[in-house]
């Protein structure tokens, strides 16, 4: 056993090269287990094994620095400086993140979670160095999806001016979560397969030498700009801005790739390592079923079958079948991903309506603003997204959509908090951004069929708007309150007196269990379905103040620029001076762990709203 | 003259072709002649004159589209679409846009204003006329600074798929505001500078004509895949993502850009037009001075100098003064611009500290991304940046820096209402999306000093914080008031009773003049300078509440998670039961023109704002 000698970071480097690969395998077998039980992205970290073993072999941590792009790819990384035991409590509330995390170890260089940020981030630490005239190498790891994303882009745009040494190591496994998309991935896909292209090459180049003409050729093209190395190199893109690329190489041969980033190391100036790798590699059903195997729930090894399968239709379920039969209703509905057919659920609406459906890779950015154009061009496109990471597109929104009052629909997932993923990727902010924005609508549904409801509301109205729903199961109480969906207009779901509750979306739920415990005390509660957060229905808000002492809101956003903020200028605007407690997300990011667990902690579980109601009907302030 | 021929859309069609370069003339004298007097976008309009020309020669408008990027070079589509009377009224409050606008006429396909979105809007546009089955063109124009932003990469990528016709034309001038940075501005140079480089692939080629070896090689090359290509033609990346390129042509050739225009139109899939342009072709100021000509006030065409010199510095002298100070005691300031050294005032900067300066590109993501990553490696970055432009690194703030809690310092230029600029550039939204990111700390100065004394506070703390200051003078009054900056802490300016003004940034200047017209009424009123925005002076509003029975809050940000809800929220959660105010911009996108005529408009100058206030004493409710 290999792996039993890995305590401490840079422990790899006192075993014997012959090893490598028993240890790779060891590595393997241990994230397979692991995962199995907690959970966890299991796929890219399989793919990037050695990658990582190869980074450890030729580097010197932590005083050189790794900066992983997403970060889905860290857990040999952890594995490998002395976090062993963390994986136990993967993912799991106080235990060890799924991503890199500076305040989980000093070997992580920076923290990340969203796509394309690693380059940025890179030659931020590689300028800072230089600044400081220290001599230590920065490496940041990127993979082929997450070069789709514009950033990246931009940073390489950036990079390519360095004349110092930076390492970019393009992890390429022709994969996002899903299929890659796009020129880029084309671009890739030319050199990966390039065997007779780089012999092409060395043709031409041989049947140069020899002749007269041919020698001044090639000694013309050896005094060339970096345009003509085209002729003799692969990567002419990247050469040509000004990065020098070495590759296609093995990413799974731990030898060539340590010498070739120590190679890499002596370049004065950025260089990029093309690495080719297999998503999912060394587990058969992870190879087969890459989008499934992404971010794994716990599974059986053998099978690789969930070891809980879902039984209970999510929100995502009911949001994929409501587009099919939206799709089939009308021609115009157009829908887009930004790299998550399967994520968002729309990969059913892609095999029924292939044309209407649009994955521009990870570019939130551009599906927001082709969106725009699809809506000026007389369609009706649906946005489908997760939350946080429509925060990439706030300003596409803006500028984009909303100015022109386009009838853009955003279909937000994975909304409020998120559980295993944690800080990065909770979804507590969406209220706050879109509620600035002028002409933008935004609901909430309280269970699935509203869902359903909303969706079909969304596509009739003529303007931009927003339906985010959490993860999870979707909540199939209240089945009997269905009225029809009206913009602005709240649904009273119980009507009492002394405290009304104005719930929205997954918070309709809470508020019955927070109405049932206060009940127990002798309390009358009305609780109320905000439905809209933009524009809320200031008409419920005042009937309710009318007849009731204490207002409360419940959301799961934060407070700033929620919806609890707007009730309480709703009623400080009329004059109403009722008593009003905010029920939101406090101002502080949320870690990972069991949603339950984290509502909590943060105090927005029933009991802990119901003990603050009852502290405020005791002492008239708000706790 | 033949610019009197033309009155209506697609006139230039009668306008014989011996006749278009004195049409060429006539039209950048008119452009020069009534910017002059106006102000506006000189050198992007001057540079486009030909090729605008080209497209309403080439395409039949307005069945087919042209979507023009930032917009700034539409002057001479305006021109040739029936809006020759606007000029006289460009960018003044209810007179002609600066940019395109879908609601000012029927000729404009799609609303621009930032950078690098016309290839996704036009995508979208070119989705939609497929699916409809319509068989009209739809052309992107964009610049090669536009080419920068990341977003128009995603759009390429997502473009290169494309098996119908979408025309991109790439105006390269060579510039952004300022001087092009980065790889891809290399790559595009290396193209413009091509004539050896064509000499030297056709060379290899006739050397390998004739010989038997050569000629199966070219037998080989010719079936080969796309990557080949880049033997015979340049733009080889372009055309290695799947988008025909075309090019490098003359930009100032209206004959050929027209036939060139009416050959892409037959290309089955995304083509790209590359034509050369100069910036300010034709006035010699503008040539020479690219920058100072970008957006231009009111100048003597004689001698291009402005008509009216600034004599009062604005808050961007004050920052680039301070910056320089700044830069000398602290080795670890290190500044960051996205594109604009000059508009931000980092130029002087710039030319102190050349090693510790860093124009990334028209690049908001990854210019802040990249500041995260020198401040994790122990530098004290301060992003300059525009308010409205800061928009699109919102989730950058949120993940990148603010989560790691990193000490970057945002120095947000032109925040509040902007003026003439209108729609897409007012930076009235920045209080919203940065308050609700948690670790944030967001302050504005009342006056020059404070804003010079805030830069001094914020690169001392250690966490994110953000300073925002209006375009404009700075204001120079209040000079005695400068007690020191402390973290969530207000200023008192007049310590009164019955109503308490809380004002932020410009607005102290507006609370003067509100507290002398309340006065004249026999009103006693306290005026408290807010700075901090985040986290606000709760103790600051609670000693209001005790002395005063109206709170009012004066804000330049839109009312949703602005200053003002969080003082309404101190409030309520106290138990304060004083009425209150709000004074902020109302929920509607506001429209260009003098920001003085703009602030009446929308109610946020001192006599409407007294109004509201003397109203509310009247009955209670605010109004």
């Amino acid at each position: 056993m290999f792996l039993e000698q890995i305590e401490n970071p840079n422990d790899i480097k006192k075993i014997d090269r012959a090893d490598y690969g028993a240890l790779a395998e060891e590595i393997r077998q241990f994230l397979i287990e692991k995962i199995s039980v907690t959970g966890g992205h299991l796929g890219s970290n399989l793919g990037a094994v050695e990658l990582t073993m190869a980074l450890h072999l030729a580097l010197n941590l932590p005083e050189d620095k790794i900066v992983w792009d997403v970060g889905h790819q860290s857990y040999t990384h952890k594995l490998l400086t002395g976090r062993k035991d963390g994986f136990d409590c993967l993912r799991q509330f106080h235990g060890m993140s799924g991503f890199p995390k500076r305040k989980e170890s000093n070997y992580d260089a920076f923290d990340t979670g969203h796509s394309s940020t690693s380059i940025s981030a890179g030659l931020g630490l590689v300028k800072a160095r230089d600044l400081k005239g220290e001599k230590n190498t920065i490496v940041s790891v990127i993979g082929d999806g997450s070069l789709t994303g514009g950033m990246a882009y931009e940073a390489l745009n950036n990079a390519a001016e360095l004349e110092t040494n930076f390492i970019i190591i393009l992890n390429d496994n022709n994969m996002s979560i899903s299929e890659n998309v796009g020129g880029m991935s084309k671009y890739l896909n030319n050199i990966r397969t390039a065997n007779g292209y780089l012999d092409l090459k060395e043709g031409v180049y041989n049947a140069l030498l020899g002749t007269k003409r041919g020698d001044t050729l090639i000694n013309r093209i050896r005094r060339a700009k970096s345009s003509f190395k085209q002729l003799v190199i692969p990567g002419m893109f990247y050469e040509d801005m000004g990065i020098t690329y070495l590759g296609p190489v093995d990413g799974h041969d731990v030898e060539n790739l340590t010498r070739l980033i120590q190679e890499a190391k002596r370049v004065k100036g950025p260089v990029m390592i093309h690495a080719l790798t297999q998503k999912g590699k060394g587990y058969g059903p992870a190879e087969r079923h890459p989008a499934r195997f992404h971010g794994a729930e716990p599974f059986d090894i053998e099978t690789g079958i969930p070891s809980h399968p879902r039984t209970v239709a999510n929100y995502t379920d009911i949001f994929s079948t409501v587009m099919c039969k939206l799709g089939q209703r009308d021609e115009r509905i157009v829908a887009i991903t930004a790299a998550m057919p399967d994520g968002t659920g729309l990969k059913r609406f892609r095999n029924m309506y292939p044309d209407r459906f649009f994955d521009v890779g990870i570019a939130e950015e551009h599906a927001v603003t082709f969106a725009a154009g699809l809506a000026a061009g007389g369609m009706k496109p649906i946005v489908a997204v997760y939350s946080s990471f429509l925060q990439r597109a706030y300003d596409q929104i803006l500028h984009d959509v909303c100015i022109q009052n386009l009838p853009v629909v955003f279909a937000i997932d994975r909304a409020g908090l998120v559980g295993s993923d944690g800080e990065t990727h909770q979804g507590i902010f969406d209220f706050t951004y879109l509620s600035g924005i002028p002409n933008m609508h935004i609901c909430a549904p309280k269970n699935k069929w509203e869902l359903s409801d909303m969706l079909k509301f969304a596509v009739a109205l003529d303007a931009p708007i927003a339906i985010r729903y959490p993860r999870g199961n979707a909540y199939a109480g209240l089945k009997e309150y269905r009225a029809p969906i009206a913009l602005g207009r709240a649904e009273w779901i119980y009507r009492e007196k002394d405290i009304a509750l104005f719930a929205v979306g997954s918070m309709v739920k809470t508020g019955e269990a927070v109405r049932d415990l206060l009940k127990e005390k002798g309390l009358f509660v009305s609780l109320i379905n905000a439905r809209f957060v933009k524009p809320i229905d200031e008409e419920a808000v005042l009937e309710a103040c009318k007849t009731h002492h204490l207002i409360v809101s419940l959301e799961e956003n934060v407070a700033t620029g929620g919806f609890g903020e707007k009730v309480l200028d709703c009623m400080s605007r009329n004059g109403c001076d009722n008593r009003y407690l905010n029920i939101s997300i406090p101002d502080a990011y949320v870690e990972h762990g069991n949603v339950e667990l984290l509502k909590q902690e943060i105090g927005i579980d029933a009991a802990s709203i119901t003990d603050r109601i009852l502290k405020m009907e005791q002492n008239g302030k708000a706790q």
